[in-house]
């Protein structure tokens, strides 16, 4: 389930553990469904409508959701890529957990006085029960939350970026890129699928795995998946069509993350990324477009991983390495072309208050 | 202590525990320091003498002594490089342990009954009782059994590659290279101590560092090591001299080594071993000459290290990477000159009783 708060995978029968002696990862993916969308009917400031299936439809409404999301967490910095990209900096604010969250919740601790300013909460959790009082799953970042009542309204994270995309467009900047064109949708619903299946939740498979046997699978499948994506990558700059995608989104928070934890970390370690050719001098091209780098922390990426899953690593040492320096190396992809941001513009620089530190970026 | 059958470091308090908590690794450099020389004045069988400061001395006597090892420790390793490349395969029998050993000892577990043949023991431990029976440390490979009394005569692993080279020269093979030259010894002496205080022992203070403040600067002095090994060997084929000397054994068990488990589970991760340009051209030179890479068992390595430290490894998972057919790529380094083997000749290929399996290997 995402980054969760409490833990990283399905129903955690203990505290603080991440993978089960003898058994397989599986992600729990159930998560609370609700959508925000704009054509409701309904007047700012009301309840959700039911939609189709049961889902909850929530009003798009400027100022009244706050993303809380985690620079360590994938699935949240996908969420903070997505609203940056778009400029939505406005229409929904942004509270920000640290890095190391308990056995609980994701906590506010990066904060002043430990809490988020604007729901007043120490931990993410509360706004789950806010919403529900016996809430049993993992408490996950990304998750949108209703201010004016403080509670959960979605942790779907998939939808979620998806929905920032569509549904959110009479707030965008002036030059937002379209993250989801609807002449590629086909294609990119394959290709996010491969790339969730085989790499973003293939790296946990392998990390969590709890035998020897279903950690070797785990390995092969990955490095399969990323062979083929190499392959992909090699003719085209980026995974579907000729501009930046919530594809590539996607794929991304992944590829940051893994020589710095992955490969170590979760033994993904057949090769580093930087041994692959296409896919590193890829993740270099977006690392150093706006909205991806500079929303990439790597001292809380390492931080999270490396503290929180005591079960894989008892000390709780940070390693020192990688060298990051190479991120900014040239990586030469405007030869194959493509059209960063289509017919938009980059997003400026990120506001000063929600710089990543210069200490936990690559030396420029 | 080398790769200790207890532990791999000072006096363990808790087995099967390698670091310890807020602490710095020390390691325990106590050892059996017996030597095993040419001119005592005895005959052979007999007892050792006495020498100077007290070691005991015993006599040269081909066929006397059994040298244990296990493919996975670089200590060991050393010693089995160093035996092979002088050709004394018929004056020494070699005795091989498993690499998982258990918390009191190393194991025959890799001979069909998990008995060594000559000794009949099943621990290594019981050679050091014979000699010892309260003895006190770490049960340690390389050491030399005197096969009549089934008594470990020495463990230190330093002075013993040395012996073999200086003491046994009347039972090297026709061709046996000079592995420690008259000439080049005060060098030579310098660079070996700089080699085991930085990296030999260096990529153990980082992985059994307690605290992240030791961990910190374990790395960055091996780091600093390495990068100054990696500008010395920039120029030079070989560390002292123009031919292979006992510092490149020392150098290589380490080297090859790194990438397979120092950079994950040690954390010695500002770079892979192969990003260094000379380190890893020069390791690909010794691995591809007869004795380093054909006496290499990356399977036994990987399995001893994420196996045998749990307190590291909990799962006890073994990563299936890294990719080692980088191993086997020309290295380019006979362009630096150098002689191998000086006036010598490489040592024929590996008897086949002792040939590491094609698995444990890089694809030829």
């Amino acid at each position: 389930m995402t980054s969760s708060a409490v833990d990283e995978h399905e129903e955690h029968s203990t505290p603080g553990v991440y993978s089960k002696p003898g058994q397989e990862f599986t992600r729990d993916t159930r998560y609370i469904t609700d959508r925000i969308v704009h054509a409701t009917g309904s007047a700012p400031g009301s309840d959700p409508v039911e939609g189709p299936g049961g889902t909850q439809l929530w009003p798009v409404e400027p100022g009244r959701y706050r993303l809380v999301a985690a620079r360590a967490c994938p699935w949240a910095n996908r969420a903070i890529i997505v609203r940056r990209l778009l400029g939505l900096e406005d229409a929904i604010s942004l509270g920000l957990c640290g890095p190391e969250h308990d056995e609980r919740s994701w906590t506010f601790d990066l904060d002043p006085d430990g809490r988020d300013p604007v729901l007043g909460y120490e931990r993410l959790q509360e706004a789950y029960f806010a919403r529900f009082p016996d809430y049993p799953r993992g408490i996950t970042v990304p998750a949108l939350i209703d201010v004016p009542t403080k509670a959960v309204v979605t942790n779907d994270f998939a939808q979620m970026t998806l929905d920032l995309s569509t549904e959110w467009t009479e707030h965008h900047r002036d030059g937002a890129p379209d993250l989801y064109p609807e002449h590629l949708r086909d294609e990119m619903d394959a290709v996010m699928r491969h790339v969730y299946t085989e790499v973003n939740n293939g790296v946990y498979r392998a990390g969590f795995a709890g035998s020897q046997e279903s950690y070797d699978a785990a390995h092969d499948r990955l490095f399969a998946a990323l062979d083929t994506l190499e392959e992909r990558l090699t003719t085209r700059r980026y995974l579907v069509g000729d501009t930046i995608t919530e594809a590539d989104v996607r794929l991304f928070t992944t590829l940051a993350r893994f020589d710095a934890v992955y490969h170590g970390h979760f033994k993904c370690n057949r090769n580093k990324l930087s041994e692959f050719r296409a896919l590193w001098a890829y993740a270099r091209d977006l690392f150093t477009t706006p909205g991806f780098g500079d929303t990439t922390d790597f001292a809380q990426i390492k931080a999270h991983y490396y503290r929180v899953h005591r079960d894989i690593n008892p000390s709780g040492i940070v390693p020192k390495g990688p060298d990051l320096s190479g991120w900014l190396e040239p990586h030469h992809r405007e030869q194959l072309g493509g059209r960063p941001f289509g017919d938009g513009t980059p997003p400026p620089a990120p506001r000063p208050d929600v710089q990543v530190p210069a200490t936990a970026t690559p030396l420029r």
